[in-house]
């Protein structure tokens, strides 16, 4: 897709906009959050402008993903965390801001407050099973 | 790694223990989270026993995601949300409870008080660039 002069990740790519680099590659870049939830919070994005993996090849969201684990391994050796999520927010309710497709790896520590609310419930008799005849049958077609 | 018979997620792969199954591959199994945070809460595992991204090659684990964005959309279809989070917890203070990795696909709407918490913050003059370049330095070697 095309860049968007409005996309501040397509900036950063472009080095209009400076960023704290971490990793570069042909498709991907990685650099720090300037708004981190804890220090060492990278960003991951693909060069190309797409807004939600759903918009990607297999092969594109796969090579944008698979550079997390060394970038993690890096991170968390650099600042002494033991722990990390890995985070992709797809669409405004579930709180994507930049609308540029963007991992988040946040380093974590016991007691930092951090992590997702975890409001778990259980599914009514045949609500699952009903669910995954519905999913599989979804997967057809898409 | 070898598959660990304290491992539920194993036993789910060997058929062990039933799970209500969405995709499968020769690398990669993914099933309806049985406690889901909302309908359509999916689990995406790599069948070999890995605790955490950084134990896989880049490849084992870019090819364990590729599978997400496909999925995604059929479980967007299939229950009607139109967002969604892709989380993974490496290690127990990212809130890791099964020690075999797994990404959660976690569909979305407003207002349904799901979602990371998100308390950033900023970091003090010069911090990050020095932050920027241990992640560097630390990248040499990892």
């Amino acid at each position: 897709m095309s860049p968007s002069e409005n996309c501040v990740f397509c900036r950063i790519v472009q080095g209009a906009i400076p960023c704290l680099k971490i990793h570069e590659d042909s498709a991907v870049l990685a650099f720090l959050d300037i708004g981190p939830l804890a220090d060492g919070h990278l960003l991951v994005i693909p060069k190309e402008h797409f807004e939600r993996p759903e918009q990607m090849s297999e092969e594109a969201f796969g090579g944008v993903m698979k550079v997390v684990p060394r970038l993690a391994k890096a991170v968390l050796r650099a600042t002494g965390a033991d722990a990390y999520n890995v985070l992709l927010n797809a669409g405004r309710a579930a709180s994507q801001e930049v609308m540029h497709l963007h991992v988040h790896v946040i380093p974590r520590r016991h007691g930092d407050g951090l992590g997702y609310r975890w409001l778990a419930k259980r599914y009514e008799a045949g609500r699952g099973e009903r669910l995954a005849q519905e999913v599989l049958q979804a997967l057809k077609s898409v």
